[in-house]
């Protein structure tokens, strides 16, 4: 197998990060992927950026034993603590994060410059949003709220409905609605969880605010360093797509069925220890 | 310090398990006690067997090291899979768990000998429930519900209110008012972190259905041992209270301090590495 026909890793603490996969499939139909989720140990988004790291590292050692030719941290609680130290501990592969696409989408998307973001505590703590968006356009305002109950919701496949809407509800009318001299016209769904729960986000939200999820934007990023760097895989055989789970094969592929909008088996699940 | 004068350890996953320390502090108002939270790596509820028992025996073996006399497993997770693996790996030092109390209790508490458990997803799919009550009445008849969300609402510190109500109905309703020939007159909360629901849990379930949990049984059976193994602490110096965690001190502050009742601020977690 030629380097270029190797597949491309996707990392996540869970089943989040399948969003970010889902998108990555469809963008790039010929790429083959390894996706690993490190169930045993999730969420990441309560945990120190210490121990983040460190799993983090973990992690994509066992994608780069795998033979990947590329690394997508499809993690926004990783993305925002441990992505440059694993660019300088990996420098035989592209480390993509799903922060920078995100912000980028976010400084597209608003008109006002005012830009509200949701993600977990840790994201949130860790300012990573504020700095990228604010890398990219000094001027804007940001608010951001940690929203850690969507992430239960999302996984416990409760995606719609009177309760989620009144989650959601308390989580965006303080950040979105009753921020004084704060106008958002844009929200960044700073979690891969969120995604599957923006239907009930954008009612929520209300029709003059744009959701921005990382997913499509991180997919198109992707594409364009694989045509860079001259990685696009050249096979004409069909691509492949192989689930890793830390932990729990049978749940994860039961919400990773919910995720991906197509049925995974528990025995399509490799379980690896870490 | 003379053996008896030792505190007692007390494990949980997280924050659960301190609805448990409450409990035991105030039935054991002369024990000093040390608790440790692997925050690290909850939850528990969602993670296989094998892997509860190899954070338990960890956690259980950074205890002893510290000079407990006796360990409390506040955990219905870890309790349900690991209590007997730690047994046999900890001969030195009794090892009580949450889930015998709990059905114990249940046992006195049910007269229509309908029982209806909540727990964790762990802990439903082990049936450990199921068991120890079997055990002391085989005539009863159990059903068991996973409510995932409950552990993701106590540790936001959302207690009651709508959302909470709401959250609590849509679990509780099919199972204890829409199951064919079940009238629960019993619902064991079989998780460590519901109690600071009851409230909810209670206006949900009715009048005539009587919540139960394990943490004061558990404090009652720990009294018991002590007294038995002779194992009371005998200093009239004030009695200790320590606090472990295996990360976020920050965040377990401020969730215990909802738990217990009073103020614990961070620089009284010890962070410690597993």
């Amino acid at each position: 197998m030629s380097y270029q026909d190797q597949p491309i890793g996707v990392f996540d603490s869970g089943v989040g990060g399948l969003t970010v996969l889902k998108a990555l499939m469809q963008h790039l139909p010929n790429e083959s992927f390894i996706y690993l989720g490190d169930t045993a140990r999730l969420p990441y988004g309560t945990k120190s950026a210490d121990t983040i790291r460190r799993y983090t590292l973990q992690t994509a050692q066992l994608l780069v034993k795998r033979g990947i030719k590329m690394l997508v941290i499809a993690c926004n609680t990783a993305s925002s603590v441990a992505l440059e130290s694993l660019q300088e501990a990996l420098p035989e592969i592209p480390v993509i994060g799903v922060i920078k696409p995100g912000a980028a989408a976010a400084i597209a998307a608003t008109k006002s410059g005012n830009i509200a973001v949701i993600a977990t505590e840790g994201t949130v703590r860790n300012g990573a949003y504020e700095r990228a968006i604010r890398e990219l356009h000094s001027s804007v305002v940001i608010n951001s709220k940690g929203c850690q109950l969507l992430v239960a919701l999302a996984e416990e496949g409760w995606h719609d409905g009177e309760i989620v809407e009144a989650v959601v509800a308390r989580y965006l009318q303080p950040l979105l609605h009753n921020t004084p001299n704060f106008k958002p016209d844009c929200l960044v769904l700073g979690c891969t969880h969120f995604p599957v729960l923006s239907t009930a986000i954008q009612k929520i939200a209300g029709p003059n605010i744009t959701l921005v999820d990382s997913a499509n934007t991180t997919a198109l990023a992707v594409a364009e360093l694989l045509q860079k760097q001259q990685l696009s895989r050249q096979s004409d055989l069909p691509r492949s797509c192989q689930f890793l789970a830390t932990d729990a094969p049978e749940r994860f592929a039961r919400i990773a069925t919910q995720f991906l909008g197509y049925t995974l088996s528990e025995n399509e699940i490799g379980l690896v220890d870490l």
